[in-house]
């Protein structure tokens, strides 16, 4: 059994410094758990972030390989937690077991995923050019360019994803790798499951020699907590998933500082879905049961859940309807992570279903307990869809919302207004994409990535993912948020010029002695400086 | 005999719809030339941004090879207005012809490294992972993922680069590679010069059948033109090389935004130089002469100027400190740029002059004519140094400052102090450089480029390069402002999931028809996919 103090992570150390504490509560009732938790006072906040500025020094400078064994090494741990964690969390979020598992496994891929990364030592993108004594009518200086990490970074953990986008998350994972101490801002409504996580953190970092400092954790609210780390002079970069009010109260701040710094918030998007003809006539009952499928997946709770269907009229588009309409009415609520949660999703289906220009389309079936989030299928028209701005806001839940349009230009244009979502989904045979490489263009332009004839829900943790997407759905819409490529959120590049060899980072020496590609005088090679 | 009309260029138009005038001045002396500019009203702004988003539509599916033909053809056009280019350029800001000459081939170059970079291919980070319908639990999808334009850029033309970070300047030839259309608010100082190569980009356009609105010039004051471009909702991100006021306005309305942008602003910094000791001893003439030459070069109108001089007391140090006296006192000013500059320089270096812990060490020669810069040499303690927070800001022009400190610890702490620099540079012997590492530690957390035994001034264009720094240096830590890395400002990563191969850009095909490097499934390649 693994105890919970309810303390503070300050590196090595753990904290109780204050009076003010939050309660670990059962999702699915609301019910009180044993376990209370101090909220960090801001003297905790600053030991915390001192002691990251403090560790930066030294984890910096750890090789690639020392940082791949840390994360080895969290991956480790968190496996160690077995199924205790999977029961606390399952409590905390009302998330059943089998995804939760799946969760943690894709956590521990997720760290290692970064630590091959570090291994291979690439990520870098070491440029060299060498310098030219001779070159008129100056010389050419010898200049070479590598990523560094930018210093301690601020993760705050999602109430969605209580492991892989939580304490030992993506971010998590991601600045680590990049060489920067974590602060966690832990999730109030999965508290033990983050002292858990944390502990793990915690022993991976003293077993592999990591600087105490290089990770801490602490409880308190977003507004206070999370704005005190968010404002401190150490901190130099911020991470959230998360809404659109947090994300973006966040970044205003980070904008205000004396020094500001980037914040990477992914705020989450309606997703919109379009069905082109020929994949409407052919693929009906597929798409049908797909789309209802990945509305009311995991109660609807994901960033790429679709909230938005388009198709146009046509002979087939009312069968189509109708088969949609008995696909969602087979769908079943779930109770959701937070009773603040399910009370913004009823807020904002009751809010629809009273829309005059909107109808109800579908229901899934009623939940027999309470405290459930009931899946619902609206509908409206283009044009008022196109006059009403705030339908296009996000309703987070099994909540989505169907829009038949009169003709393709109408799907153009309704493409067109959209603001930056996460990702956009098509379904079409080749036929259609050919088609439609209008609306294909316009959607480029609005999302991170398009989704052909699949489901944007289920994001996969690989080098080529882009989980991120123009503002509104993020606030750095150059920034991902999963796979490889996060990690530059994390990093500036710096470049040495004449510097001797040995003096370099090993990434640069002439020798090339980690075997890395590096671009020299233009080309990419792995051969060594001559 | 180029005919200069004063007219905004709008696409492929000209426009004048505005009273209200600017006029071109003879920088050395501060009297008007022949020509007035129409200031642009608020309707040209929104037409060039209008025609931007149009133009973008059609810009951003150019191929790699179509955009360089592009750049190259502004190049060709920049040489072909020949001496009269020059002749006006330096009129306009009083620079040498020998300066203006390499400034231009400098600029030339910049568009040509970019075509380069264009016709490779490669730098769009072509990432691919292949689909697995068999994996379990779960099919892996087929992911693929590029950089692709952000959007119309707003480039702020910079006074002290009137060519090589102006109109035709590094922003912009690095804007249009990433295949954004281009809005250049001209700088005032040197309208003519803009007008002159704002045509040869518009000539460029035309002949390579760019779309119309891929590029326009618009005149008028920072406060109100700049202003309304940057809060023009068609504006996707703005580049600006100026001051730290203009560029903090800019970035402050761009968070403002409804929806924020990024500014790259590069505000220019003090450029710190540490002198170690035994390269003090050994190479006291060389250090002295250079450090005079790159204080006063181009009337130390550079935004690497260096701005602070710090080595230790010892034995020799006070020799070197006469040295570099008598070396200071045979160099010699000029007129600047602008009036406003040389009363800038004027005001900031008689604060110094009489500020109660500041001497002046030295003055070179005093100038024959008027409005002119004239070189000064300041000496301070590092406690004065760190007790005086506005002895960090620059003063832009010939002007420098030595501490002399009373031990390496002394070195450290105002190291430690400082706060974000584009450069800082250090002699040292190979000896002096292993035992102080710690120093070398600091700086590279400080500064985007570390400079050894030569000086800051001189920035290479080229891969390796990093011209950019934490902030206040720049507004953007994570950027370049130099070098083929500066395209990045510019772009964001999309991902395709599933897409036909047919479907995708040419980067992202099975067969790599562009032959690029590219990261299949976590290996670097030039190869199809299997």
């Amino acid at each position: 059994m693994i105890r919970i103090d309810g303390k503070q992570i300050i590196g090595f150390d753990a904290s109780a410094a204050g009076s003010e504490k939050l309660f670990s509560r059962k999702a699915a009732t609301g019910e009180l758990l044993a376990h209370q938790f101090f909220k960090a006072t801001e003297s905790e906040v600053n030991a915390a972030c001192e002691k990251a500025a403090t560790a930066f020094q030294v984890f910096r400078k750890k090789s690639g390989i020392e940082k791949a064994v840390f994360l080895e090494a969290i991956a480790t741990e968190l496996v160690a937690l077995g199924s205790e964690l999977i029961t606390v969390c399952c409590l905390e979020t009302a998330l059943p077991e089998v995804r939760i598992e799946a969760e943690r496994n894709r956590t521990v891929n997720q760290l290692l995923m970064f630590a091959g990364l570090l291994r291979e030592g690439s990520w870098v993108d070491a440029r060299i050019e060498t310098g030219d004594a001779s070159r008129n009518p100056l010389p050419k200086p010898d200049i070479r360019y590598m990523h560094v990490g930018l210093g301690p970074v601020v993760v705050f953990g999602a109430s969605n994803f209580p492991l892989a986008f939580s304490v030992a998350g993506g971010d998590t994972a991601a600045a680590f790798a990049a060489g920067c101490p974590v602060i966690v801002k832990a999730h109030s409504a999965h508290p033990t499951t983050g002292e858990f996580v944390g502990k793990a953190i915690r022993r991976a970092a003293e077993k592999t020699h990591m600087p105490d400092g290089v990770f801490s954790m602490l409880h308190g609210e977003g507004t206070v907590t999370g704005m005190q780390l968010v404002r401190h002079v150490h901190v130099k970069s911020v991470a959230i998933t998360g809404s659109f009010t947090a994300g973006k109260a966040l970044f205003d701040a980070a904008c205000r500082r004396d020094v500001p710094i980037p914040v990477y918030a992914e705020m989450g998007s309606t997703n919109p879905v379009f069905i082109l003809p020929e994949a409407l006539r052919i693929n009906k009952e597929t798409i049908a049961k797909g789309f209802a499928a990945s509305v009311t997946l995991g109660v609807g709770q994901f960033c790429t859940n679709p909230g938005l269907l388009l198709y146009e009229e046509s002979n087939e588009s009312e069968a189509f309807t109708q088969l949609l309409k008995r696909e969602f009415e087979h769908t079943s609520g779930g109770p959701m992570l937070t009773a603040g949660i399910l009370g913004a999703y009823e807020k904002g289906t009751a809010r629809y279903a009273v829309h005059e220009g909107i109808q109800v389309l579908a229901c899934g079936k009623q939940s027999t307990t309470e405290n459930c989030a009931h899946p619902v299928l609206f509908r409206t028209t283009a044009e008022v869809f196109a006059g009403h701005q705030e339908l296009s806001e996000e309703i987070f839940g099994p909540a989505s919302m169907v829009i038949e349009t009169a003709s393709k230009d109408e799907i153009l244009s309704v493409a067109s207004g959209l603001s930056g979502h996460l990702t956009a989904t098509v379904h079409g045979t080749e036929r259609d994409l050919a088609s439609y490489r209008d609306l294909l263009d316009i959607l480029e332009q609005k999302v991170g990535r398009i989704v052909i004839n699949g489901f944007p829900t289920g994001v996969e943790v690989c080098h080529a993912m882009v989980h991120g997407g123009p503002y509104p759905s993020t606030t750095d819409g150059r920034s991902t948020s999963v796979g490889t490529a996060s990690i530059f959120r994390f990093t500036r590049a710096v470049c040495y010029q004449n510097m001797p060899s040995a003096l370099l980072p090993a990434e640069l020496q002439n020798e090339n002695p980690l075997n890395i590609w590096r671009l020299i005088n233009g080309l990419q090679t792995k051969e060594r400086v001559l």
